[in-house]
């Protein structure tokens, strides 16, 4: 295997993330919006601050391998943000169901993300783009606790709806 | 909120991670056929296997909610073997890049489960449903040993491919 097919292809993967990244800060406002939970709405606002600065890293990250920001469709990330948006249609504002609709479809977001940043710093590593790696890492930790403030919310909420009964 | 709103809720998860379970089960052999390394094969054949089982575990989860196993469509995983496949068209057999690309596919995939298996289950345990949440925490466990598995696959063969040039 050449080491510049293996260079393209993890710019080609780079170009993904970014365009899910993108698509993410524009569904989070909508989904903040959605919520009714505060601390929902708040973890959604925190997160979509977080999702600009990960667009930048990413921006960083082209610059470092002498790239171009680019962002490629990612069938993925296309298909959990239409889950979001399922879930808003088919659910009531202010209704506990659309909160915990929007938890699992953004845990479900957080997830996809953990992959794919996870798998592409193990790749830069190996490739011994070391300023690489340690910038996806960073994004790395932040979605992972993002997954993590979002679980314990999913706890409180269902606490919640246990002790109404 | 009314329980039975939840209920139904909960349900339509089940239903959407059963599509998706399903579904998987049918793109993995297509992806252990794709496969070079014999240990990403192997570990492909292992999995195809491990998610019938989760497929049964599913249903066992229906019949002890008293309800029919069903199939909702899942966008997200529609999207994520979607990008599986257009892994598959746009590499070429024998190149570690199809390797490469299948391993980080999975792992989406893989994370996907944990996300979702992670929040039914929390789900199930403050419904009250207990038996239930032990079958859905068997499969999350599953979920969790096979993107550890893949994570060691990526390491022996970016190690690999360092080693080789």
């Amino acid at each position: 295997m050449e080491n510049s097919e293996f260079h393209e292809f993890f710019v080609d993967e780079l170009k993904d993330i970014y365009w899910a990244e993108k698509h993410l800060a524009k569904a989070l406002p909508k989904m903040k919006k959605a919520a009714t939970s505060p601390e929902l709405a708040a973890a959604f606002d925190k997160h979509t601050q977080e999702t600009q600065i990960h667009i930048t890293t990413l921006e960083d990250v082209f610059a470092l391998l002498d790239e171009k920001p680019a962002a490629k469709k990612c069938d993925a990330m296309a298909g959990l943000l239409e889950e979001a948006d399922g879930i808003i249609s088919d659910t009531e504002k202010g209704t506990l169901i659309r909160d915990a609709g929007l938890i699992l479809a953004a845990q479900k977001v957080e997830h996809y993300e953990i992959a794919t940043y996870g798998t592409l710093k193990t790749f830069a590593e190996n490739m011994g783009h070391t300023e690489v790696a340690d910038l996806l890492a960073q994004t790395l930790e932040n979605e992972k606790a993002t997954d993590v403030a979002l679980t314990e919310i999913a706890e409180s909420f269902v606490n919640e709806q246990a002790a109404s009964e």
